[in-house]
């Protein structure tokens, strides 16, 4: 079963917009046992979507197609539609009448441009949209399945999820396909694969392994193909083992596994709190805690201390640490987290103290340098760490290492 | 002048990794004045490999391809682009020699698969990586340039950098493409079309308006292309001008302007500074100011109070608002605003509660419901709004409508 994804909009093109929702549509269609063996970014230009919906034609089973559906006047994708279907727009009644209530309920008047998007292709099926103005458009055509959907994401999966997927499951049999991601930090690239020499090489021929870093974790994605999900899973299952027992210490969790979910669920099982007191990642640790949904109930609060005024007057750091060794110093960094445990009273609390860059580096500090501690009732500890010059990437990295960190002190014994 | 973008790798298209490469990429081609009219991501396969790169001959000037050059077992780009071209794998001794220092540089010993990342095809051009360890490489055939480049993303913008972008530069000669972009915040897609019928009618042939709506934010991207730079720049620069006169009120910024930059330009002109006392976005707002390079000038620190305890006891909400309006209020917002202005001595202080959702709405206060606050010498003013039901977007979104309100409050007289 293959599956191809079409978006459309200059946007992607030029670069001003990343194309988060072929994504997205690759992983759901994957988890349906397809083969999205194709992904096409084309211009809001006739000739170019008419040759992409051409390319396509015969190659695969479904076509979903993404963008082009708004109600400005550079969006074509719905008469170039009807061109290659062979069809005419016609104002589809249900649809203008949802238009019309959404408007009236987010009290906006109907103008013109809403009343375009109620115009359909005659020979389409409407699938309704119930986020939004655009609706999607089910065609089929010599045997395969075109699918086009607004290319705003929200709208986009509201489509897929209440018309597109229930239908494609009951229509497609399918072959299996289980992806596992085993989740590993602490160790570049080049070294974990010399560790996992002897493990690929026993590999079933069923099974596939990939190396996916990025931020200094390495996703190891284990890719299964059979004939059942008890099959398949059982073989992974196996390999998986295998993995935890030849690379135990770098594995931290497993498929969408984040720091932020793994100390989510360890502090949940514990009954333990956590606040942050951040400097160099300005909050971004807590922006990580907080986006686990629940994540109230053990993430109580934050000091962000920029300025050292307010990592003594707030922290309790003492002036004569931050003079003697600087604000980032391991010393600063494990005051600020015990300051924090007493101030926000947590049982954890994690600090950081860094030079994120562009600027602020020294020849004994460079940019990239990062001093982080973690305070809790088994005692304080702290790690230093440089990494790179990207502002942004420091600062994810800097964050990164520090949940590590924190994980590592739940865990411990 | 023509380009194309491929990127390879199962992870794009089965939606564990989302392509920020070829956006950087189309961004940093349209800047030269190419037009990157095709965009292909396809598996880490031989066979679809070969096929993209046949696709592509002879239909564009230059085509760009990433990803596959791992130092893993998956990764196969090197030896299809050897069949390609029709060459063979060589070592390089100047690359191995990089890598060896790189190695040593970081403490980590060299291993088989380092090495074999010093291998390169006999015919190419190695273009050095200064970033990483695999190297990029140039090939030309029948006048088209290829060039391979590693996935991992700085490593590619390393080479782009210092090789690719440079060189194209020098060879093409070219028509002028200019995007300039004017951000837009406070109204509905639909609605703003409709503002802008009479700007849109008399726009001149040269120039196309496209509409690019995010998280509340519309980007309206005006496109020139012309003979050169001066006589493009002049013609956009009057359309612009014309924007502003005709929604003065909606424009905050323009090009790469985020609500974080243009309130980082406000308080450096104006010498003030800021904190944020954040409930439901949980450290967001504090991450956007602070991911600005410089942003320690203006931005000072922040109380995230997820906890009650924190708004009342750091933030000195009395218990009373706390209690007869709810957290999620406007006066609770505003006590947690002004609290945080006192307690970390800015001149400005953002304050936010709301429910982020999925759970914890009721029908007065849904998921989605956001109060903010800001309080300055000016004042303390405040906001109520409600977004949709998605966690992250909700954090997203109610951390843009505080920014707003900020560089309102910052240029209200």
């Amino acid at each position: 079963m293959k599956a191809q994804i079409i978006t459309i909009g200059d946007e992607l093109l030029i670069g001003q917009t990343i194309d988060t929702n072929s994504a997205w549509i690759g992983a759901e269609m994957s988890r349906l046992g397809f083969d999205v063996w194709r992904k096409l970014s084309v211009h809001d230009l006739r000739e170019d979507i008419l040759v992409s919906l051409k390319e396509s034609a015969g190659k695969s089973h479904v076509v979903l197609i993404t963008g082009g559906l708004g109600p400005t006047s550079d969006d074509i994708t719905k008469q170039t539609l009807c061109e290659f279907f062979n069809t005419r727009l016609v104002i589809n009644l249900e649809v203008l009448k949802m238009i019309e209530e959404m408007m009236k309920r987010r009290n906006f008047p109907m103008n013109e441009n809403n009343r375009k998007q109620a115009e359909v292709p005659e020979s389409c099926r409407v699938l309704k949209n119930g986020a939004g103005t655009a609706p999607g458009m089910w065609f089929e055509k010599d045997g395969t399945i075109y699918i086009s959907m607004p290319g705003v994401p929200h709208e986009m999966k509201y489509i897929m999820t209440e018309h597109v997927l229930p239908e494609l499951k009951r229509r497609f049999a399918s072959q299996v396909i289980i992806h596992r991601n085993i989740m590993t930090y602490g160790t570049p690239e080049a070294r974990l694969a010399e560790l996992l020499t002897g493990f690929e090489a026993d590999l079933p021929s069923e099974i596939k392994l990939a190396y996916l870093p990025a931020a200094g974790i390495i996703k190891l994605r284990l890719t299964g193909t059979g004939a059942s999900n008890v099959l398949v899973n059982n073989i992974i299952e196996e390999q998986v083992n295998k993995l935890y027992s030849v690379i135990p210490e770098l594995i931290y969790g497993e498929n969408e596994d984040s720091f932020e979910i793994v100390i989510g669920k360890l502090l949940r099982e514990r009954g333990k709190t956590i606040s942050t007191a951040e400097s160099c990642t300005g909050g971004k640790i807590a922006h990580m805690l907080t986006s686990v949904p629940g994540s109230s109930i053990y993430y109580k609060g934050s000091v962000i201390a920029y300025d050292n005024k307010i990592k003594s007057e707030l922290l309790k750091v003492p002036q004569t640490l931050l003079e003697k060794y600087g604000a980032v110093s391991t010393d600063v960094a494990e005051s600020m987290a015990a300051g924090a445990r007493d101030l926000l009273k947590t049982d954890y609390s994690v600090a950081t103290s860094g030079i994120a860059g562009p600027d602020g580096g020294s020849d004994a500090k460079p940019v990239g340098t990062v001093c982080i501690a973690v305070a809790s009732e088994k005692g304080t500890i702290s790690e230093k760490h440089v990494f790179g010059n990207d502002r942004l990437t420091n600062i994810n990295r800097f964050s990164i290492a520090a949940l590590s960190l924190v994980r590592r002190q739940i865990i411990s014994r």
